[in-house]
């Protein structure tokens, strides 16, 4: 167990000391000061994520992580289970929205089966990262084994130090599961300690019937794990997904590498809570891509003061708002690398300080 | 009077007769109904603008207009009248905040002289449209006379029906011009019958005295032109610029020829407002790209019930905010024309409608 949490020991909140002269820099560029608003503050923390003055534009990827969860058969998804498989079959044949989105932004995309419930024998380009076929059903008892999720964390860790070793300067998180807002929202009401029907949303469109089921499938699940709410560790385990502990392990490896992360929907946020939960120094790595449609990102939102950088009324996941987040995040960085600056253009400053 | 009016009249609301077929095939992509959001409607929207079911991506071209303004002898800006031609020849070096995000976005940008105060004479790739060296102080008089006006706007129609020729299928508007928040805010306040103080912010960044003389200034622009308020190209004439007249005269123009425009930031806004005036039916035609923080632009979207794409606290111009939004539209478009079908993927479909 010592082991296993070295990663999550690594992780340091973002060295400040640069701060004065990448401001300075921006403040140097030929526009009223501040007047490109977030997309300033987009790239001084970027740079002081990377702990540099001169921020690299590299190559971007997004991690698209597939699984099948138990408490499917307790009704709360509009969709049925066979989806999760098709999807990730879709994703490889390039016609699901990621692959759009991700092409849209000169993105790779990466798809791993963390634990669908079919063999996928006829995937090429699978990554195969399968800790079971389906977690157990939340509702009845814990999601995964502890030593289950720590595999599954490890997975997203080693992913994370591949990015690095293939040069990857930007990360997307992205997942693929027939049933995970439902997890999703356990673990909000579980980390956040607020009330379950805040935090549970229609997820791909139930109707009010299955979502007040899904409200009470979700208590259920915080009452009967509740021995195994003591820790974020034991708590990702009893409540959470494959892919939701592999999003919380691509943050922390991501984080401990000063490799940027950003942070797709509800779900991915569910994962990075737990990496937060576990290291609060994860969130200077973190850019939030877009505040989802579903129910319960607000909160999430509202409790850390962050603002998401797009509102389009998203609910899909999959990977598809950090795509589009990646755009905006490269234009903060070119703005910052390519603009003039005031005295090498000949543009006069203001009248007055 | 009457021939300059055609462009008007030729402008007729989109038809609306596809929309069913264009909602089955975003219903039929591979993924939850709406669960896409707004770029969803923006597809839906570009289609019918453009009167399609295969839309067509093609080029990107921004038009930032340049003029100077004679209200600033008023003291309204922040910055010395000098900028306006120094930050047009830093356009036409590539150094500017709009040419980094236009080529981020692979946008085409053509940078429009409308009425700087400065001969420009060494300006290459500068397209030479100057009406007069900069308006009339709007505090004392009017800007421009009716016929300056036209002539302004026919130039944004002209350039709408080039754009058309070069097969640009999408148009963004841009300025450049010291003060020009002063005139924009005298036009929303005329336009919307509002408050001055509702609609007048700090532009480049005035400090509080500074903002109350700006706001004691529109209001004498607007006692002083009483009589000249009278319709909407009056209006422009006596309280607009140069610059915003050209962007009223290229909404007008791709309108006309079914061209949809991304509208910029605030300044741009007013100039499409004195378009949405002339013809409501140009609303059909227009993507708004992003919520200034320049007070005053809520205020305008309020008035007409629109949300803006993005929301950056940007407050630049230039058709920064558009050249962003231009990825975001063109990504919609990809997700209209490039996600496979559930029929075509093998994907179920959910368990009820």
């Amino acid at each position: 167990m010592h082991q296993r949490n070295k990663v999550i020991d690594l992780i340091a909140p973002a060295n400040q000391t640069l701060k004065p002269a990448i401001q300075a820099h921006l403040d140097d560029l030929t526009k009223p000061r501040a007047s490109l608003g977030r997309l300033e503050k987009i790239a001084l923390q970027y740079c002081l994520a990377t702990g540099t003055v001169k921020p690299i534009i590299g190559k971007k990827k997004i991690f698209c992580f597939a699984c099948d969860h138990g408490v499917v058969a307790e009704g709360v998804s509009a969709y049925p289970k066979a989806v999760t498989p098709q999807m990730v079959m879709n994703m490889l044949a390039g016609g699901a929205a990621v692959n759009v989105l991700a092409r849209h932004v000169g993105a790779e995309l990466l798809v791993v089966d963390m634990g669908v419930d079919d063999p996928l024998a006829h995937a090429p380009g699978l990554c195969r990262k399968k800790i079971r076929g389906g977690t157990g059903n939340i509702a009845r008892g814990p999601a995964m084994t502890v030593d289950e999720a720590w595999r599954a964390i490890e997975t997203g860790i080693d992913l994370a130090c591949a990015a690095q070793a293939e040069r990857i300067t930007l990360i997307g998180t992205g997942e693929m599961g027939i049933a995970n807002t439902t997890p999703s929202s356990a673990l909000l009401a579980a980390f956040l300690g607020c009330p379950v029907a805040d935090v549970t949303g229609r997820g791909t469109g139930i109707d009010d019937a299955s979502l007040a089921k899904k409200v009470a499938v979700i208590q259920k699940a915080l009452a009967v794990n509740r021995e195994r709410l003591v820790d974020p560790i034991q708590t990702l385990a009893a409540l959470g997904g494959f892919e939701i502990a592999a999003i919380c392990g691509l943050v922390l490896g991501a984080a401990a590498r000063q490799i940027p992360v950003v942070v797709d929907g509800f779900i991915s946020s569910a994962g990075a809570l737990a990496a937060i939960s576990m290291n609060r120094a994860v969130l200077d790595y973190l850019f939030f891509s877009h505040l989802s449609h579903e129910k319960g990102h607000r909160v999430f939102f509202k409790r850390f003061g962050i603002k998401p950088i797009l509102d389009l009324d998203m609910r899909l996941g999959e990977g598809t708002g950090a795509a589009l987040a990646f755009s905006i995040i490269e234009a903060a960085l070119k703005i910052y690398n390519e603009m003039a600056t005031f005295s090498s253009a000949g543009v006069s400053t203001r009248d007055k300080a």
